[in-house]
């Protein structure tokens, strides 16, 4: 081996040492609060990507949507027709809320949707419990953050997952999460004039 | 309605225009480069969601792993067992580099790795070409950034979108990107001893 060769060995080993012991004191398992927040792309992507995940595992799970109804989206299609026993898909939104200008109706459904997304999260035989795009819904006072807040400190099952996105969310809800993430846009295609597109946007 | 409706509905119809007279401006479509870094949660899973986007679509797509190959990871197997035709699956690593404390071993396997990464995107069939966790590689000096960013520039077909994700992203690819997103942690429950579990971190 090259000295480089050796170095480099030598400081994976060093790593890998040091990772072995981290994790060996990670022992606990428990049902998480997630969050995905921010600006950026990839907040309901990856809650999606959570959701295959616990499809590949044979882990039952469900998706309330509350604002993204009104528009068809690929992750839909696909849950709806592949694997719609695995994880039942609810959209209960009526698209973006600047779509419907009607706030009482905005509000009779965010209620109607938070009402499913109580149901299936206090059915244990979910594992995991997708609310995409609650944080809009909580934004604009649709939902009352103080209820959903007592909800899941006081009735999430203690192995549920409950992971909940859009932007702005709450600070009394990144308070209770045990996983939060921060999506934070540093270049997007819009700017250039071009336009949402299959696959990615949508 | 009440004068506090009427006012949310007044703010929502402008909304609305505004963003109607944005969205008329958007009218290319091009083959994306997508960058997904930082040190949160969400890169792949955020790029897996895309592809399953693709997929729902019937955009034919591919994904090829740098790294992560010798974990079994639930995106995987669902790939392989339910979309094996719609997206071809080549998991080249071998596990995290400091498990194998073996530079020239990583090299080789990041070279043909990246072979097989300028075949498929150079297939013009492929819509998407997912690139999990290049940019580790990238920052190891597996793969030369210049080759890498050069290929991307004059080889990519142009409505070919190009996912690439890692931490640690070069500056010489954010440059060339089209969309770029950092998932920032704001909060990781391995801090409180709570251990990596199935549908969240695999």
């Amino acid at each position: 081996m090259t000295d480089d060769t050796e170095r480099h060995n030598a400081k994976m080993a060093k790593k890998k040492a040091a990772r072995d012991k981290i994790m060996a004191t990670k022992t606990e398992e428990k049902g998480l609060i997630v969050v995905h927040t921010g600006k950026g792309k990839g907040k309901s992507s990856a809650a999606f990507g959570m959701i295959f995940r616990c499809i590949a595992h044979g882990m039952p799970c469900a998706v309330v949507q509350f604002i993204k109804g009104g528009m068809e989206t690929g992750e839909r299609t696909l849950i709806q027709t592949h694997f719609a026993d695995a994880c039942p898909f609810y959209a209960m939104g009526e698209g973006f809320t600047w779509e419907t200008q009607d706030k009482s109706r905005d509000m009779e459904m965010a209620a109607a949707a938070w009402e499913k997304a109580k149901e299936l999260i206090k059915d244990e035989r979910n594992r995991m419990v997708l609310l995409d795009e609650i944080n809009i819904a909580l934004r604009y006072g649709y939902l009352d953050i103080d209820e959903v807040v007592a909800f899941l400190k006081e009735k999430k099952p203690p192995m549920t997952h409950v992971v909940l996105t859009g932007r702005n969310a709450k600070e009394e809800l990144l308070e209770i999460a045990d996983l939060a993430t921060e999506m934070e846009l540093l270049k997007h295609p819009f700017r250039s004039g071009v336009k949402a597109q299959a696959g990615v946007e949508f």
